[in-house]
């Protein structure tokens, strides 16, 4: 029997039976499987292979159809003795004997990579009609005029400096519009201690990349942004999750990690805890800092939307408490603005960020000049500002009509945040529920949300679903949540059905999911 | 005495006194050197670090002047008995007494970067009278009026559709257009083989990261791009050298690597060699391709500047013979627009695609939008091909004329390549060339240039230099290099100098530095 070097790669999109076919293909197109041989049986091959026989079939079925394979009926299968005619799904100026084996050959790291939330392209089949996933922003608000103007200007007036600009902090109008407004906001800062970079996502990447080494461990709230903790997986880090509440981190908990263990890296998202919105309460800002000093661990601050904030008093970023300079403070105008301008920017020590902008300039250089020059203007101008204190309005409206509406349509024993900021909120469904059934049903009718388990890096959260709020009108918001609350009723188990009544409003309720 | 817990950065742009001060503050601030110590004498600590005893000094004066120590004449050097006072430059907000302590906490893979070429901001002092340096276009061809039009556009009427838009690949459009310009020039791709990054140097960086563990061997040309080498180091890669000589890289070297070693990868500039200008002659592509299909080793193939071709039979991409699906194809507008613009891409077979896709979203989920559907939009237009061949006249005069130059003012025994694309070219001084008193000289004369070290990653180069021809006028290059060349004259080892006649023009000779 052939000795057959394949292993499936359990987290590609590509099915395993694609990736079989793929193997063969090669080895066949290279000679290394010789026409002729005869191959192993599919209850044979699937044992040895640990898969599922109908895998092995469908590989095999395939490359018959292709002319690779040939099956004859009581014999077996076997390597065909020509190679494979016409039927072999060519690309044009390929030649098709010999295909290269890319399985084996990727890093570990890229190994350790598994895709995050609303990465496939959106399907259109069945079409949204309800979209409450999260990174997203109002776009009937956005600042269009503003922006035009922005960038137009940024040609017209700069278009020479700005392709010639080569200093790897970012364009320096933009730091300095950063600084001035970091500096109102209690961050004491100048526009030397920014790095430019794209996007918040970008930032973590680049902590985890100059901190973090194999094996280190990370501590990071759960549930916590699925982009921080892929980052961190990515960097081989040891993750460690502490729960969230109606206070935000559990500095109890996380005063417990400390004493165990010692940790590279604190990361947390106190303005509005990602995903559940819920604020980090003054007291536990305080001891965060503090425990963090005594165990002399770096805090990577978060504040990816401190800008939208609905309610209560406003509450100082970490930065601001920050004495020692062991803060490392990220922004970004994804959410005040929209996600794919790509311009966020981090404010860290000096030691720290010429580490980083190395790293940056290694990754990709550098953040596109127009759109910094263009954000700039929107800074210097006012008019960010101006377009915050609408959007401000509108989201506040938005979160109170969800909340509303989940009081009215969800069956007793749910629960939800409600947030002070931030544009998603976090719901637990009520024990017992079919929350796969739930999904399914909403895809069906055209709900979309983020599952739970997106938030979670140690596979919980199955019961929980992340509702975006920025979106949708009032009453489609409505509309969608009353639709999402009758499936909810409906996949409840039988005993809960009769007893379920309305749910009801647990403000700033303890998060089961975090626990 | 104390045992210092202190470990000099010495890539670190930090001086070593500072970091050592740094060290003490904090030692100091928290705690653990208590009020009272006697510090080791600077000799004794110098030794014990293996440091200069000036750093030792420094550190120690500056902490006496800011209050930390005492210095006691004839008794030595004492923590002070109270925190500082007001000498300490203490930052608005900081608490004075503890620093944070980075130094030790860097990964790895951020001790493994060392800055590029260009990375500290441009300075003013001397100014830059002729600025040679690589990186730059002709900022006075910038399509202004089209650039200013293509984004207005998009705003006005893209924004909620590019604000929106999720597909990790890059804006569809984008990717259409740049297909179908890549099937003109004769590589088999559709959309959905593209992924849209921020420039070259982005594609380099995540396919180091998505093949490259430690430890792999990569193989890249000497002299070679040092984005390239920066972003393979930092991947902690065995990086293996071959040489470039007038038909480009050479072959036969590389079987030599590759009958001796297993190699992960192997990164070349096949259009016009980074940084010399040579093309890869059509008999080496051919070797190459065989070499890489008979050691199954994939080629990344970094196209850069393929557009800006001034002379001779336009020579096919490497991905055009790429039958396998083993040629990794990087493209970047960079060069034919601006390099902050920041907008390039991949094209890859799907396997390979889907992890760097992945490693992509982890990094800075995606290129800005607005930036993607402007030159989707200069692309559609034709703009974007009219602009071409027009900077493609202007660089073919300046390269002429930089040739010229070099021929009437460089002394005998200097050596240049003559590129027939690209935006730079390659001297090689006369052997016995003062090289670092030339660069003191060129820079107190305002002359700016790469120094050949740059593009090595083996410490070699120094007696060569990178010139880019494109950001001047004819002019200014002949008169800059008229400059440079009486300087070369004046560095020569005094034998040469009185024999000393014109350099010639050795087209396409072989490069010294490169063997």
């Amino acid at each position: 029997m052939i000795d057959l070097p394949f292993r499936p790669e359990r987290t590609s999109a590509e099915p395993v039976f694609r990736q079989l076919a793929g193997t063969l293909r090669a080895l066949i197109g290279s000679g290394r499987l010789a026409p002729g041989t005869k191959l192993p049986a599919t209850r044979e091959l699937a044992a040895s292979l640990a898969l599922g026989r109908a895998s092995i079939s469908h590989a095999y079925d395939e490359l018959v159809r292709e002319g690779w394979l040939t099956a004859h009926v009581g014999q077996g299968t076997f390597v065909a003795l020509g190679p494979p005619g016409d039927a072999a799904p060519v690309r044009p100026g390929a030649v098709p004997s010999r295909r290269f084996v890319w399985a084996g050959l990727f890093a570990l790291r890229a190994r350790l990579l598994s895709a995050p939330r609303g990465f496939a392209p959106r399907g259109s089949d069945p079409p949204i009609r309800f979209d409450f996933r999260g990174g997203q922003v109002d776009r009937g608000s956005l600042p269009g005029d503003d922006l035009r103007r922005a960038f137009s200007r940024a040609v017209a007036r700069q278009l020479g400096d700005l392709s010639e600009h080569q200093d790897p902090r970012g364009w320096p109008p933009l730091r300095h519009e950063i600084a001035r407004y970091l500096v109102s906001r209690g961050i004491a800062c100048g526009a030397d201690d920014i790095l430019v970079v794209n996007g918040a996502q970008q930032a973590i990447d680049l902590a985890a990349h100059v901190l973090v080494d194999p094996g280190d461990t990370v501590v990071m709230e759960q549930p916590g942004y699925f982009g921080a903790s892929m980052a961190f997986t990515a960097s081989q880090a040891n993750l460690v999750g502490v729960g969230v509440d109606a206070e935000g981190l559990r500095t109890d908990q996380l005063a417990r990690v400390l004493k165990a263990r010692r940790v590279k890296l604190l990361y947390t998202t106190p303005a509005a805890q990602s995903p559940t919105g819920v604020v980090l309460s003054e007291r536990r800002r305080g001891e965060l800092i503090a425990l963090a000093d005594e165990h002399q661990v770096p805090i990577l601050e978060d504040d990816y939307d401190s800008e939208l904030r609905y309610q209560g008093p406003p509450v100082a970023a970490l930065k601001t408490l920050d004495g020692s300079g062991q803060v490392i403070y990220v922004g970004t105008f994804s959410k005040v603005l929209f996600p794919t301008l790509r311009v966020g920017f981090v404010v860290a020590p000096a030691p720290l960020l010429e580490k980083m902008l190395l790293a940056r300039w290694n990754a990709d250089v550098g953040t596109a000049a127009l759109s910094q020059a263009a954000l700039a203007a929107l800074l210097r101008t006012g008019a960010l500002a101006r377009h915050v204190r609408r959007v401000r309005k509108i989201y506040a409206e938005r979160l109170r009509t969800m909340v509303d509406a989940l009081a009215r349509s969800m069956p007793g024993g749910t629960r939800w945040t409600e947030p002070h900021g931030g544009l998603t909120l976090w719901v637990t469904l009520p024990g017992g529920v079919d929350a796969e059934g739930v999904f399914r049903a909403a895809s069906e009718a055209g709900i979309a949300y983020t599952r739970g388990e997106v938030f979670h890096f140690d596979g919980r959260g199955q019961s929980s679903l992340n509702l975006s709020f920025a979106s949708l009108p009032p009453a489609r918001i409505a509309e969608g949540v009353a639709l999402l609350g009758g499936m909810v009723g409906r996949y409840l188990p039988r005993s809960a059905r009769r007893a379920s009544s309305r749910g009801r409003n647990e403000t700033h309720a303890a998060i089961v999911a975090g626990r």
